[in-house]
């Protein structure tokens, strides 16, 4: 096993966002992040059983925009700041640019739409996987 | 853009445990799992400085021995809990396996090794993220 064998990621839905242009995005969703619906292929509607109005989710996504060769940023994109590895970072510029978001489910619709909030990821994001909070930590 | 669009996912290193049979593993890392070391490929060595012994991090890694067919299980593979959809579980069977582990980092050693605690993951797991714990959040 080695690093070059590689695993093939599949989209279960998308975000739906007003938020267009990552230059509107805020870097975290608890820096203004605004709602958004995830719309999950109809083919997974089974795995969201026992998601409800008021779960707390991660959602993973695929942040599709990102650029996978970076591996050190300025953090915040402030040159001023020293760089930094991105693994120190949550920077979407990295070798597999996975997005981690807590959010809070507001609503849920058929056949399988999830209103969600607060989520800065741009209108389009695929979701990869969804999971719940766990209490005793994230 | 449409859900059969699919993406490529590069180990960025790999899970070194004692844990080498699922049958041992805890199905969370609070579960009384051991400590591990994370071996990260020389060629993202870069990507890991700023990381520290007592960070606090969000390993993710893909579950290699997982069913992706799986849409919903009985909980904690009790067959008394009723089914539920994967994505309101932490089971490793669903679409995307990606394993989400928060951890602290006990040590670094050259050149790119990080021993961590507690991790439930299985020896030779591939490791496809890494994230800093926010503050504000998980």
């Amino acid at each position: 096993m080695n690093t070059t064998t590689t695993y093939s990621i599949r989209p279960i839905g998308f975000v739906r966002s007003q938020l267009a242009d990552k230059k509107d995005a805020p870097d975290q969703g608890s820096e203004g992040a605004p709602e958004a619906w995830i719309e999950i292929d109809k083919e997974f509607t089974k795995a969201i059983d026992g998601i409800f109005s008021g779960s707390e989710i991660i959602l993973l996504t695929w942040l599709h925009q990102s650029d996978r060769s970076v591996l050190q940023v300025h953090p915040r994109n402030n040159p001023d700041n020293p760089l930094k590895g991105v693994f120190a970072t949550r920077a979407p510029d990295r070798p597999n640019p996975i997005g981690l978001h807590r959010v809070q489910v507001l609503e849920t619709a058929e056949p399988a739409r999830l209103k969600v909030s607060p989520l800065e990821a741009l209108d389009g994001t695929p979701v990869i996987d969804i999971k719940p909070v766990l209490s005793n930590q994230h």
